[in-house]
């Protein structure tokens, strides 16, 4: 059972067009690998981060594929969500009780199932995820845990092991931040609102967390909010 | 982070429309289990396959989702698998090394992925899977290691832990045509040959086992054959 890729510096990126993964995104590119993203329309309200992750890696050269999933939400395999029904997005930090409407039934494991079979089609064997510490506390599919878990998956999956690779697994949005400042990273060319509107809106969990890590640097979030 | 899902009784299954998840089926039937069933399109030759598994919950009466995957397949994540390509598929045992070509690229943990996503916007625990002994030595995606890793992501993926149930992990399918014949499961309604065409062909690596199966319990299988 044991092989190797064919291309052993070609890997994908789970891209969502957000700060986190657009920073490991510029990280690797850096690392001068060859790099294919990918990104995931899943009904969010927010999609307008697929616009974003689309300029960046137009604007980096590389190349981007959306998979459409609306099928999977259409089924109702996404239930509830309040990123993806009527229901209205929560204002506030992320560890607060009513964010737990935010959380789109194993999305992670989903995008990583999708990602990890776009690399062996690829004849590769790495997947990059921003996953990150900021996460943890409301979302049970970014936990350490739960990445090493699908990361041991992952190795046995195929005739090769496919790696899962998580940098920002321990570290928090801050510190993402003050990586990407030093890579050059466009953070105006970034979406994190989940409310989606034309503005950033600056109160739900999401914009909440980016404010701060950008206040954390001492630098102004170039994103123009409400 | 520790819950209990509202459902204990109630479950997802991934119905191929195959003999194994159909004998699954009848099992967790008779187990007064409230069922979910789940298929996939992903673009596979023999999609016949999804007619029977409809035929077969709709005469069980239980629910019954096909979830469209094309845009997976359309998107090249699925690579060149002669399950979904112009490529031939290939006849003889599986064991054999030109089977791999039938491989479809970690179309287990994706399919898996869902069933858990479902099993979570059900507020229920469990996902059965037809994951059996004799599919392992071509297919990575269906050894027990894979399968084990898996249950542990999904034990961790959400508030409350997803069971991944694969009752036939350690049979073959000989077993499974032995249990499902107690069991009364109707094997004129399942399909197993991977072309797809009117009559099942006899030679794929999928209708040789399935036929050894049957001999191996002096059963004559119902499905017509070329």
């Amino acid at each position: 059972m044991k092989e190797s890729p064919k291309y052993p510096n070609r890997c994908v990126i789970i891209l969502s067009g957000g700060m986190d993964s657009t920073t490991l995104l510029y990280k690797i590119l850096q690392e001068k690998k060859e790099v294919y993203a990918l990104s995931f329309n899943y009904g969010q309200k927010h999609k307008k981060e697929l616009e974003y992750a689309k300029k960046t890696c137009q604007s980096l050269k590389i190349s981007h594929k959306i998979i459409e999933l609306n099928s999977l939400t259409n089924a109702g395999l996404f239930g509830q969500s309040s990123l993806t029904s009527s229901e209205t997005v929560p204002e506030g930090h992320y560890a607060a009780e009513n964010m737990k409407s935010t959380v789109v039934p194993n999305r992670n494991m989903i995008m990583l199932s999708m990602a990890v079979a776009y690399a062996i089609s690829l004849d590769c064997g790495a997947v990059f995820y921003g996953a990150h510490a900021g996460d943890h506390a409301i979302y049970p599919d970014c936990r350490p845990i739960f990445v090493e878990r699908m990361q041991l998956a992952a190795e046995v999956c195929h005739y090769f092991p496919v790696q899962i690779i998580a940098p920002y697994l321990h570290q928090n949005k801050g510190d993402i931040v003050a990586e990407g400042t030093k890579l050059g990273v466009n953070y105006a060319q970034t979406w994190t609102c989940y409310k989606g509107g034309e503005k950033a809106c600056g109160k739900c969990g999401s914009c909440t967390e980016r404010l701060e890590a950008f206040k954390q640097n001492g630098i102004q979030d170039p994103l123009p909010y409400e």
